[in-house]
């Protein structure tokens, strides 16, 4: 008989993984995206030009450079914040990480312990609120409308909060292209953001992973680069959205006293080398033309979604159009429990997020969820969506539309 | 004045890491590998065949596939255990990690916590003495000697360990190709270790990461494999040592109901999947060549090295001669503190790693010290230990050469 290794387990683990399954027909969630817009060719390129060139320093870790990653991609990192979100850097301030996920995991790891209070916004990455509920830190939703944070309602909420003795550790907002919602932060809001953070002497906690897919181009500012040197703001980055999910490369921008304490907790001997030399050299001559294509693909495949929830849920369903991004983000009526209609969704083959878990209340998130239409094309999306009415109408008796 | 962002940190922080430095003219720190021999023609080509063949599937987490890592390079790990270490394993007991210290932080994640007991090496990895400081775990080290633990002396501390209440949460073993001692554990010692951990209801765990760098090329079986479905062995390997170190690629293999709670633990979306298909590629066809050539060359370095060092500190120094890998382990007359050494060595431009930070008792490791070989130059090495020993001799009075 084998031996039963769970007994030396250590305790609170969390659950047992199940087995993996393939994706069903109708896939919409996750953040996967256009098969046939990655850009393999010229990564194959890059890869071919750049281990030419600079091969042999795979030999050493961090490839003979510092923790903070390979330098020619902090650079790039840098041109690109700045020509396309107003904000200035220098690599001394950037950190590359495997993934925005490291990026989550080592800002976490610098602020916060068990008791601790955050701020998110009410709708906000599930895998930002399952990290926080594994760190036993309270969580606190603010306010959105169309335009992201209500900044009003936000002002009264930290005016209590400091009341009550508490101080939020950082304040964790997705301003442009918003996780789930994909709405933007205007430039006005996002002053009065960094006010408040000012004001209370918290964090704001930038995640831009998704700001180069936004429909019109035009980036706001980053809130981070409105602060000027004032240390009031944490970025992140990815390039999982802009190019591919499966390479795992993210980034912090960050100043020195904060970066040092996250190279601290950094103990891999840095992120995948490969990864960071073959997007760097593919990015400087390719980014900008590789995210225009992309964001032409992806605004057809919302608006194929948009349609189609329309067309197959009528008023049941509502949203705030996209303004970018690769998610839609749906209420129903009150009384639906998106999360209960899940299984029999699964039973026909389609998967989607129930909104509960993309909430930092679960009870406000019941009756949401959220699409993602970054893989699927557009007649998987009005099939897929028709057949997701089908089971709503039949399971939850809501009225499917036109 | 800028926002002073240490107030917000989170109690218990490492300290902050210090700026990086360029590696001084003589670095026999790090496991770093030889710069001619990086495979890097060969990892181009890959790339050009594997993105040509699979490179739509970047766009989805995993590849599309599960989060245990790409198959074909599950496929490659269990043929190169098979062929090599006489160690049968399918793919489904297979997880690959960013590197091989993913997989140390995943077993310590599933296995231990605060106040827990483990056994390692007397000489062990000093990444994961310091992983082991920082989670809090009383650390008891097994005594070694030419052939790795002495499994006698280990007997006697699990019969004492019992009778005192403690159970170890694991073994952490590095039999073939130890590090720092570069020493390989003979079969009967393998059987020997396997009954002690059945008859204590203990856990092994094995760490190869160094095995294919073994001089005769002749791998003993691996422990896990000596123990069937026995169930008392997680094992790691890494690409490293074999192929490049930059490349951050390892792998665990474990039964399922480990891996599921690694799985668990692992929230990172997967490892960097571009790394994983190249080495795949390029190893499949390229492994067992490249290796016995790598092999060579650092063989050749060590006896450079054991050469320098006998030529350099004559009687003053003693070691074993490493069977293969990258690292000397030097011992040096009681009194001598290689750490306190460490400082007017860099001030000449010599890097090494103190026995301290590479012992399990410290004190033990004091007058220890661990050179790594696999960078530098056989040229580089004799120049180097010629500088070391004359640091030794200024600073400890050690007589110098024969």
């Amino acid at each position: 008989m084998s031996f039963d290794t769970s007994s030396l387990f250590r305790s609170g683990l969390p659950p047992a993984e199940q087995p993996w399954a393939p994706a069903p027909r109708f896939s919409f969630v996750g953040g996967n995206n256009d098969a046939d817009n990655v850009p393999f060719g010229g990564l194959a390129e890059a890869a071919v030009s750049v281990l030419r060139r600079e091969g042999t320093s795979l030999a050493t870790y961090n490839l003979g450079g510092g923790p903070q990653g390979y330098d020619p991609l902090r650079e790039f990192i840098c041109h690109k914040l700045g020509a396309r979100a107003h904000m200035a850097c220098d690599p001394g301030q950037v950190l590359v990480t495997s993934g925005s996920l490291q990026a989550l995991d080592l800002v976490n790891g610098v602020f916060l312990e068990p008791g601790d209070t955050v701020i998110v916004e009410q709708a906000t990455y599930g895998g930002m609120l399952s990290r926080l509920a594994r760190l036993g830190v309270e969580v606190l939703g603010a306010e959105l409308d169309e335009h992201g944070i209500r900044t009003d309602a936000l002002a009264e909420q930290l005016t209590a909060l400091a009341a009550a003795g508490k101080r939020p550790k950082y304040i964790y907002t997705i301003p442009t292209v918003q996780n789930p919602t994909g709405t933007v932060m205007p430039l006005e809001r996002r002053r009065e953001l960094l006010e408040l953070a000012r004001a209370h002497k918290a964090l704001i906690f930038e995640d831009d992973c998704y700001a180069d897919l936004l429909w019109s181009g035009e980036r706001p500012p980053t809130i981070r680069s409105l602060d000027g040197d004032g240390g009031h703001v944490v970025y992140c980055g990815s390039f999982s959205k802009s190019i591919a999910p499966a390479l795992r490369v993210g980034y912090i921008v960050a100043d020195w006293p904060v970066l040092a304490r996250m190279l601290a907790l950094k103990t891999d001997a840095g992120s995948g080398a490969l990864e960071q030399m073959v997007l760097a050299e593919y990015a400087a001559s390719h980014f900008d033309s590789h995210v225009d294509q992309l964001r032409t693909v992806l605004r057809a495949k919302c608006d194929a979604m948009t349609a189609a929830v329309t067309d197959s849920f009528g008023n049941a369903a509502t949203f705030v159009a996209p303004q970018g991004g690769i998610f839609l983000w749906l209420a129903f009526p009150d009384g639906v429990d998106t999360g209960a209609l899940a299984g029999p969704a699964a039973a026909e083959g389609i998967e989607f997020n129930p909104g509960a878990g993309w909430s930092a209340d679960p009870a406000w998130g019941r009756n949401r969820l959220r699409l993602c239409f970054g893989a699927p094309s557009p007649d998987t999306i009005r099939e897929g969506v028709a057949a997701l009415a089908g089971v709503f109408a039949r399971e939850a008796g809501l009225g499917v539309g036109r």
